[in-house]
């Protein structure tokens, strides 16, 4: 279906972006064999990698790409977590970190202008320093660059309050995958002119064009915060404070939660033994912001209440210990296991209790212990699973049985695979499997109108 | 490029849909050959009109025009401001309103499943009997279906706080141009799960899908509420108000606005000679809402601080009589002029208090007196023009003159064509003009790609 990178084409590039940024010696291209991802099997060393400046050198890379037929894998900062940014068919991979200015920043107006290229922790930075909030706010916003962030519609810590990545965006540009540049989206608060196409882009994975500026909505950042820990003995109780949050109006910035397991291995892991309720403590961290201080002794005074009616044994103050904690929930699994997944399903919000009881009773059957935790605000789970001392094939195959178990009752519950990580080409199958055949067509229409030779990230999100 | 509507084509429409909903009497043609249009010019009688019962009946409809190349013409409420269910290019206009239950309200995970014929007022007195709000509320809210609010994208009163119709929809069921039922988006609050296609589709003004099915957010109702009526004797003074009020994170429900021309129509078109500041006032209406006393009285504070800062003369409290005046600005133009147009551009905020500068200054040049409404908190604006005395010919030729002058400024400021009408057949041929060609480009691949036939309210947004 595609050509191999040629000599050829390999001038060509060179002419397009200069000797200097078209790579193909050989530490190069076993550098980008992988990303995020640590299983060897999932590794592909691309045959040229190139590291253009400007989006019109992106664009005349995709134009060259259309030429040659040369598939295009664009890599942002690395992080994602589905395989997306691994050239698994091949030719070239585009890496986005030259694209690095912040072109503009309006305080009156409360927008910023950026590359694509800039990361993301750049961008809450500079607005902070303004007084300002940027409310997109991934875990891995200290590597992640802000177009991988839209490019995956990565949600984070602060979405039940802001939303998630793609509400932080007023517009961006593209380079389409045949190499035209194209504005999408404007600095509007509403429009009815012509089609949403901004938000079609944000989310597609890179799919349906290259991100190359983007154009973002800031906050006001409010200045009076509170952060609780409320502590559970079921998850049941836990997840229930969640609805009635929601319904008393009080639009807490944040409401996550870790299960008995992650809170000891994370006390331990930070070497915090004076964790509150360390034996059996389930963990709700919920985080309020307001812009007065009565507003904020208000809204505290009420979530005290609504926590202890949810069944809560303790309501604590959290300080940045706890938030450490919850911080390190993935990194600290591997005092258990050097192996181990994590699962990114998501379901609606009423949906989740329910959800989670199926997932612990379900485990009861598979020989991997389980974790959980979870942007429970936004009704998103990340389900740990730890291989221990399980052989390969034994892992892989009870791994497999379960996923399905687990997907096959978050979409007869309305839920969908991922909530903020993504397909990729890891969850791609499942995507094919799980979304309805005409949904999925109506995709793949869009991607084959857009991208007629399936030149950009080909095998991602699923197979035009 | 269509076929005339045939015998062969009713009698298969009939066997679809019953003979009692396929309509081909000369009344019923007539009474559908305009929509909210008044100008006989624009009116177009359609072949026949049909009335199907149920998403399955309107896919039937739809496989039939493309087996027989007739096209389709949606109609919701017929409240549409751009000529968007008129059947220009002949064919059917296939009416929604057998489409009318509303299927579910669940209170405690606040949501509302309808199809899409119901009228908006059902879905938010339902909403509200159950102590919640749908946020969704266009000024046609009486008489306009929820299936047309989404079409249009549709805007309102409450888009400050709350965002236009597409921020208030979790999910929706389309009928495709083929004909297929699909649906799109689900009951989450984040998903990075394949294509956003449900935001694609709200606001393309059924030109990519028949919308038949919503599922709607709902909100909790705030329990306190304030409006404030603050009275200025600038525009530009008056507009600086919410850039302040953004800034201050108040988070009102409306900001609204009317100039001294519509405070004087309106006052005498309800005969309200006390209206406040009569003679030279121009009003900012502002609402807030809270749940709490205490955060109201605060915000209430700060906004009379805020606006006496930026030159408020006078700041009251509004009551209902300063709200009717705002909602009938366009029915009180009619004392000055029966016939008169109503624009719709929509700014950036930070742009808006130029444009309007702009727009008064070369109005200066045009023998047709202006008044402006708008919601300002959006950038939203409500350009009324009247034809007062002025022949057919002066005047669509001095309109189109102005019209071409202040398009051309919104462009160059950021600006767009609607910012909650809609493009419809009336302002297509400005879209084209004004859409960047790549932009243009992009949104005619995805409707070809969808409606290969172009058999689905054609000539409407764009020439496809």
């Amino acid at each position: 279906m595609y050509n191999k990178v040629t000599p050829e084409f390999l001038a060509e590039l060179r002419l397009a972006l200069g000797a200097d940024y078209v790579y193909t010696d050989e530490g190069t291209l076993d550098r980008y064999k992988t990303d995020e991802e640590a299983d060897e099997r999932c590794f592909a060393v691309p045959e040229a990698v190139v590291k253009p400046g400007s989006a019109e050198e992106i664009a005349a890379v995709m134009k060259l790409c259309n030429k040659y037929l040369v598939p295009v894998t664009v890599r942002g900062g690395g992080t994602g977590l589905g395989d997306g940014a691994i050239a698994q068919q091949g030719g070239i991979v585009l890496l986005m970190e030259r694209l690095n200015k912040i072109i503009e920043l309006n305080k009156e107006a409360m927008y910023l202008i950026a590359e694509a290229g800039v990361l993301t922790k750049d961008i809450q930075a500079l607005a902070n320093a303004e007084g300002l909030l940027y409310a997109g706010d991934p875990c891995s916003a200290d590597s992640c660059q802000i177009g991988g962030n839209l490019a995956t519609n990565a949600g984070g810590n602060k979405a039940v309050r802001y939303g998630v990545t793609r509400h932080q965006v007023y517009a961006v540009e593209i380079v389409t995958p045949e190499g035209e540049i194209v504005q999408l989206g404007g600095r509007l608060k509403k429009s009815s002119t012509g089609y949403c196409m901004e938000q079609l882009v944000i989310g597609s994975e890179g799919t349906l064009g290259v991100i190359t500026k983007v154009t973002l909505k800031l906050q006001p950042l409010p200045p009076y915060r509170m952060d609780l820990l409320a502590i559970f003995h079921t998850p049941v109780e836990a997840i229930s404070v969640v609805s009635k949050i929601a319904q008393a109006g009080i639009n807490p910035t944040s409401i996550e939660y870790m299960d008995n397991a992650n809170v000891r291995t994370t006390s331990q892991f930070l070497d915090f033994p004076g964790a509150p309720h360390l034996e059996d403590g389930i963990y709700v961290i919920i985080a309020v912001e307001t812009f007065s201080e009565e507003e904020l002794e208000q809204k505290v005074e009420k979530l005290d209440e609504l926590c202890t009616e949810c069944g809560a044994v303790e309501v604590l103050e959290a300080d940045e210990r706890i938030w450490n904690m919850r911080r390190n929930c993935l990194e600290s699994v591997r005092l258990v296991s050097l192996v181990c997944t994590t699962d990114d399903v998501v379901v609606p919000v009423d949906e989740l209790s329910d959800m989670v009881k199926f997932i612990i009773e379900t485990v009861k059957k598979y020989p991997f212990p389980l974790r959980i935790n979870a942007h429970i605000g936004d009704g998103n789970l990340h389900i740990v699973l730890c291989k221990m001392e399980l052989t390969d094939e034994e892992w892989e195959e009870q791994l497999s049985r379960f996923t399905e178990e687990v997907y096959t009752y978050a979409y007869a519950h309305g839920g969908r695979l991922s909530g903020e990580h993504g397909i990729g080409s890891k969850k791609a199958g499942f995507l094919e499997r799980f979304t309805p055949k005409g949904e999925l067509e109506l995709m793949r229409l869009i991607k084959r109108a857009w991208d007629p030779k399936l030149i950009l990230n080909p095998g991602k999100v699923f197979n035009a």
